[in-house]
């Protein structure tokens, strides 16, 4: 996406050093643009690790691009093959539970398995970690083409009024390589001349609406405005949101959604006001194996220092300040699941289909085994 | 309640000097515990506008305390009439939608009108503001021995088991004279020994979770647990909050509730879980003119810039901190409204009540006209 009027995506190979990839460092967003070199595997995973990059689909292409870092670092070493399953490790140790990080390090441990030397097998690396990046991109981009005819379609049903839309926390390019996934469709219909506007929920505790979102809307030039994650409720009643649009980070083949937290809370307002609630994924979100997601898939609880605290700009300065209580608790909840019932449907890179088996196979009948 | 071992109400007449009336000043918790001498109209007027008192009981009490120091300004004056109707005035212009407020002040011109001299007006003034804050305090206190009951079926049932109450904002006793309202049940039950836990929501944008109800919960020893706003919905869905229970700014006299905005997700949450809830009210938040309150009741819609920044405590001192983009706008909607037919019951005064207009006009016959 464009940002200060040139086009970057969240990661890449250096144009003048091939054996540097470079990320935006999403820790000083929206504070700062600032960019990172990374020339090492280990420089990778601490990027990871303490998410100067983050997001499904982008700690995958880091992934990617980490390993091929590994290989060059090993075509150095006594023993290759050693030294890239080790990188593999350190890789996936950074943040356990990224479906898409362990993915993307297996993808390329098989791929350079065909390399004859170290030579060959680290070109073979760089191969791949682009077409992981680029098959990221594509998966939104698609996403977006899908996602775009339901919002046409609301605007023609409102004249060409401004079409609401509510989203949570950042399903965003950031979060991907190039477009993300709930906004991939919004930033499709503003291309095309849409008169969209987008309800931001900050999306506590970290805030990734608040701060990654309205960035990202702001730098396109899409109409947008902050409200805190109790406000969407109130906004539905008064008929100021047409659609809510969400990503997810799991979604069972039964079509139960988890997301970052409080997206339950906003599907069920939608149902109660009648207003669509759709979720945009690519299918490697899909979990092909549980059935229930509110029984089967577990709850990640983070530190409840991210309740107790928040960071913002102070005189010219990133601060951390304390919001409670200096000795009361707080517990952490980092996503909920939002049952089928409550989707109108899913966007997904093949087309959109209804939260169920029936049609969810339909649009990946290889999954149907 | 008791603060660091010693019983306080958040206003009352000083003890050393009964023409000074002293309150905590709110603005500095939860990270000091401050007290403030008012000695003059003027005083108690800044007081209320910049919320160092704020809570529907609370300024209703604090416009009457307010009313009698202007009662001893205006003896020193030429003209007292004068000079207490300018100042009933300035008290209602501080906070314009607060309905006790101008109750509060209406109620002392009233009673002024019956002394015969200013000495004699000031003293009955004295005795007025007194009268309307162990009002308020009595109202409360009512309010939890009749949810009291609530609270220990569910701990019969239970078995003596941890109730778990979630609540939101602060309808607590920092807003009202002592007890406050949603608290007030809760209070009770921990009072008598029985086994409770709070859920406390932050409540943004003004944290009054986060800061008042957890700081209030903490010194009564209550066991709480702070979550965002967020968080409701998931631990609803996993069994753990028993009911939920908040207070009301205002509610129709059909049952609809106007509270802290986010108020209707946790209901909406609560209904989908087959949760009860709860709304604690004194009776002079009804609303016995309108009847629905999603069309009719006003939303004060307050400056974005409590949505855009945050304060905390940082290095030891109280700073404000920039959440978003410098450039994104944010909207900030007060309150809205929980229609009856997801609230469970109304706790008042008088006791419970399910929410519709037979069995609140049965309460409060004197109301059937």
């Amino acid at each position: 996406m464009i940002v200060n009027g040139k086009h970057y995506r969240t990661i890449w190979l250096s144009e003048t050093d091939d054996q540097v990839v470079q990320i935006i460092d999403q820790r000083f967003l929206p504070h700062r643009f600032v960019m990172e070199d990374i020339g090492t595997l280990a420089e990778m995973a601490t990027a990871i690790k303490d998410m100067h990059v983050r997001g499904a689909g982008l700690i995958g292409a880091a992934a990617g691009y980490g390993m091929y870092l590994a290989s060059l670092e090993a075509a150095n070493n006594q023993n290759f093959d050693e030294f890239i399953a080790l990188s593999g490790k350190k890789l996936k140790a950074a943040r356990p539970t990224a479906v898409n990080l362990a993915w993307a390090v297996d993808k390329q441990l098989e791929s350079m398995k065909s390399g004859r030397n170290p030579q060959e097998k680290a070109s073979i690396a760089k191969e791949t970690a682009a077409q992981i990046a680029d098959f990221d991109a594509d998966c939104c981009r698609r996403i977006g083409q899908h996602g775009l005819g339901l919002i046409e379609q609301i605007s023609r049903i409102k004249g060409g009024q401004t079409v609401n839309i509510l989203t949570h926390c950042n399903a965003g390019w950031l979060a991907f390589v190039d477009y993300g996934t709930a906004t991939a469709p919004i930033y499709a219909a503003h291309a095309k001349g849409i008169d969209v506007h987008v309800w931001v929920d900050e999306t506590r505790p970290r805030n990734q609406g608040a701060s990654l979102t309205a960035w990202e809307l702001g730098k396109q030039g899409v109409p947008h405005t902050i409200i805190t994650d109790n406000a969407g409720g109130h906004l539905m009643q008064h008929g100021m949101v047409d659609l809510v649009m969400v990503g997810s980070d799991r979604t069972t083949h039964t079509g139960d959604v988890a997301n970052k937290i409080g997206t339950y809370l906003k599907a069920l307002a939608a149902r109660d006001n009648h207003i669509p609630f759709y979720v945009a994924l690519p299918s490697s979100t899909f979990d092909w194996e549980i059935k229930d997601g509110i029984k089967e898939i577990p709850i990640e609880e983070r530190d409840g220092d991210e309740v107790r605290t928040i960071e913002g700009l102070c005189e010219g300065e990133i601060k951390k300040v304390l919001l409670t209580p200096e000795n009361s608790p707080a517990a952490n909840y980092a996503f909920d699941v939002t049952p089928a019932r409550l989707v109108t449907a899913l966007i997904t890179e093949r087309g959109i289909c209804k939260p169920n088996k029936n049609e969810i196979l339909n649009l990946f009948p290889e999954k149907n085994t």
